[in-house]
């Protein structure tokens, strides 16, 4: 059983608690210091108007959904980039429907300090999530312009929207990311969703003519590039437990998405005795049973060999998490035993190793499962990313920045901020391919997201500004 | 553990078995016996041929799939009018969709004889079920038209297509019997599809102009009806284990329809550890997993109170059959825990009282296990149809034309057509609450329904027609 303890334990690497969980929320939930350096008028009030706006830009009436290249997330790119010309940036968007926001500095050739996070949601979403990263970073940029600064940073800065974080139109995470740091392969382009329509024809309905060499193309030179810094919400519970606004990041779990699909005799619902049944609906309740105990309780299930010693199966206790979000039986009619039932498993920890281990002995177990029930069983792997450990420089740095804005801030020196592990995947995975990175976490209510309760308080969206500009200002 | 001999000495009430299991099949698969009797044109090669006919009407491309009022269920609707109107009948279609034919008789003013099926399908249906009821009616009295004795019927004889028995659209069976039989409430008419069609809706779509009081008349005067016969396929495996083509019914077993609705903590698939998740997918699947452990085993979960005697736990024990066949998540992305699962639950049993007993049972023991789990869970009864008896004297009379068409086919006296019970729903259960009902089932290969798999041999097509002219030449 892992108690919220223990996963505190593992999350928070260093951290000093402050002398009361809310010592960064004042009785007025007003930040103390000096007004004039704080730019509240930019950093939080413009910021969290920005939030609410591009959270109303969505495909569906009643929830936020914006999935690659669909009608809503065109009308965001184009709010996106209007707000980066706002702030002095140069623009552009990409072959992959990225959007692109640049200033030269001082020094054009010098290697860049990209930005970054995703502008697409996943169905029911939150306004949070992949938004609040990029609108920081416009924010912090906007505030050296209207500084007269924005000349002198020392290296060229970039934000960047990403086209696609969440997958949820092609299954297929970081389309926008992979193609910029050249990991994503030429087949993506052909991926269908759920119409049939390929990612190339996506592009294609928006004008955007991509072909296999201008994916190449999209790729970007590590030499040009400095590192990529990357804000979100935390999407779990342990800053606002701990009471700390932010939080800086030491590392991303791996991840892997299978697709369960279970065959079964199709047959009639009141006539196949239950003794004679090939029922696949029931088979794969069975399955995601399993798939719960073992992600709940995997050293019960994991057998101590060379390949899972005790410090794998000891962070695969405090880390692994598995779900299942998506389900569908053929042909869905309540009076016909299903032929078939698809399902998806979601399933992350923090050791690579220990990941496998449990893919390994998940699978054998549901092919086990599926032969007992004389059914049949494809677990077919749809992604996979592997664990990435941030840059210590860069995490030392954003570690500063987040520290002097707080200090800035309270007027006074503060504790550390904890530094956390990710459960979730960020597109800093997929630039971890191309150049350094570090990510910068925010505060989140009850850790919730993937869902409309998501929430951040204005004055955590304030700190999550100050921070980035706090970072760029060390590079002036 | 329900072997397939409980469930045979079950269904089988009255049987001889013959000397060999294919008594029925000849080497050539073609029947013995005078071919000017036996209307093999009309009653085997005819029937077939519409069989096939119909089976390609459908709204979707590559599965047969018609749901009540689709573009495909008025396509069919008019072929089998046409088909009625070449057998001598005088048609009509009613304001719940059924096509009518009726043949007068000596005297019309008698008590008629109604002989009916459903037009309908399932998704990815077969093409036999339904069909084969409403065609071999048809083809019989075509044989009497051909031979100039339709008019010697002593009471009127209608054929009536039912528009809806399955319910796939509005998720409620038997629209178009329950409306004949005056059974259907007027809030039938609000029901809505999934796209927020009514019944209502879709009946003015096709120019019928149903209101409360049209709904009213569609009843059929009970004084008016002498009673009401079903040709349909077994949709299970019984007559083609004990070698028989045909077997008359003695009832039809109860059936509930549940809807269970499961809400839990909606969040993001990455960052929620397994001890803190309300997951409903996780807590479906334990529900789902009770549900195929209840039905199997009835006597390990039901305690012998007063509601419950050893007979009622026996009859469960051999009769009952649950099934899941369409589940869904909300907001069904792979990478989110889901907030909401809605799953269906069909439940059969031949013994009412031991139904009821089977859903207040798994009810207190579903929302136990929710309570464990803190997620919330809705249990509705959606439909709930008594089991039904069939009238003794109209079995005696199916049997014996049934016994009467098997003996013209073979040329000798056989053993008597096996009596099963019916674990499908049939219009017949409907039109029980209007008038005294028979059934006549059909082998089908397997014993398999709802499928594409679904087969009836051409020649028990055949022995299915020639019963029925039999049971018409009773009636001269």
């Amino acid at each position: 059983m892992v108690t919220p303890l223990m996963f505190l334990q593992l999350c928070v690497l260093s951290i000093v608690l402050p002398t009361t969980s809310s010592a960064f929320i004042l009785s007025d939930g007003i930040f103390e210091g000096r007004e004039d350096d704080l730019f509240a008028e930019i950093l939080r009030d413009e910021a969290v108007s920005r939030l609410d706006q591009l959270g109303k830009v969505s495909d569906a009436d009643g929830h936020l959904e914006r999935t690659f290249m669909s009608p809503a997330s065109v009308r965001a790119a184009n709010l996106i980039r209007a707000w980066m010309e706002d702030a002095g940036l140069t623009t552009w968007v990409d072959y992959m429907g990225n959007v692109h926001g640049r200033v030269e500095g001082l020094n054009a050739s010098a290697e860049a300090l990209l930005i970054g996070s995703h502008l697409d949601t996943v169905v029911d979403a939150g306004i949070f999530d992949g938004s609040l990263g990029i609108i920081s970073a416009i924010s912090a940029l906007k505030v050296l312009k209207s500084n007269g600064t924005l000349t002198n940073l020392i290296r060229p800065v970039e934000v960047i929207a990403f086209s696609d974080e969440e997958g949820v139109r092609f299954q297929s995470t970081f389309l926008g990311s992979a193609a910029v740091a050249g990991i994503l392969p030429v087949s993506a382009l052909q991926i269908s969703d759920k119409r049939g329509v390929t990612v190339q024809d996506a592009l294609k309905e928006n004008s955007i003519a991509i072909t296999e060499e201008s994916l190449f193309q999209l790729k970007y030179d590590p030499q040009s590039v400095w590192g990529y810094i990357e804000v979100h919400i935390e999407q779990g519970p342990v800053l606002e437990w701990v009471g700390f606004p932010l939080g800086v990041v030491k590392g991303i779990a791996g991840q892997t998405r299978l697709k369960v699909t279970v065959r079964g005799s199709q047959g009639h619902a009141g006539t196949v005795p239950m003794s004679l049944r090939q029922d696949p609906m029931a088979a794969s309740a069975e399955l995601i049973m399993l798939l719960e105990s073992l992600c709940k309780n995997p050293k019960d299930f994991l057998s101590y060999d060379g390949q899972c010693n005790d410090s794998t199966v000891e962070s695969l206790s405090n880390s692994l998490v598995c779900t299942v979000g998506e389900i569908s039986t053929w042909p869905s009619a309540s009076n016909v035993i299903p032929g078939q039932v698809t399902f998806t498993v979601d399933l992350r920890a923090m050791d690579n190793m220990g990941r496998e281990a449990v893919i390994y002995e998940l699978s054998n177990r549901m092919y086990e499962i599926c032969e007992r029930r004389s059914v049949s069983c494809i677990i077919e792997r749809k992604h996979d990313a592997n664990a990435v450990i941030c840059d210590s420089e860069l995490t030392s740095e954003l570690k500063f920045a987040a520290n002097a804005a707080l200090k800035r801030i309270t007027g006074e020196i503060q504790d550390e901020v904890p530094v956390l592990m990710s459960g979730a995947g960020h597109d800093a995975m997929a630039m971890s391919h191309l150049t350094k990175v570090g990510m910068l976490f925010v505060r989140c209510r009850g850790g919730v997201s993937h869902s409309p309760a998501e929430h951040v308080l204005d004055d955590d969206v304030w700190a999550a500004g100050l921070s980035i500009l706090a970072f760029l200002e060390t590079h002036m």
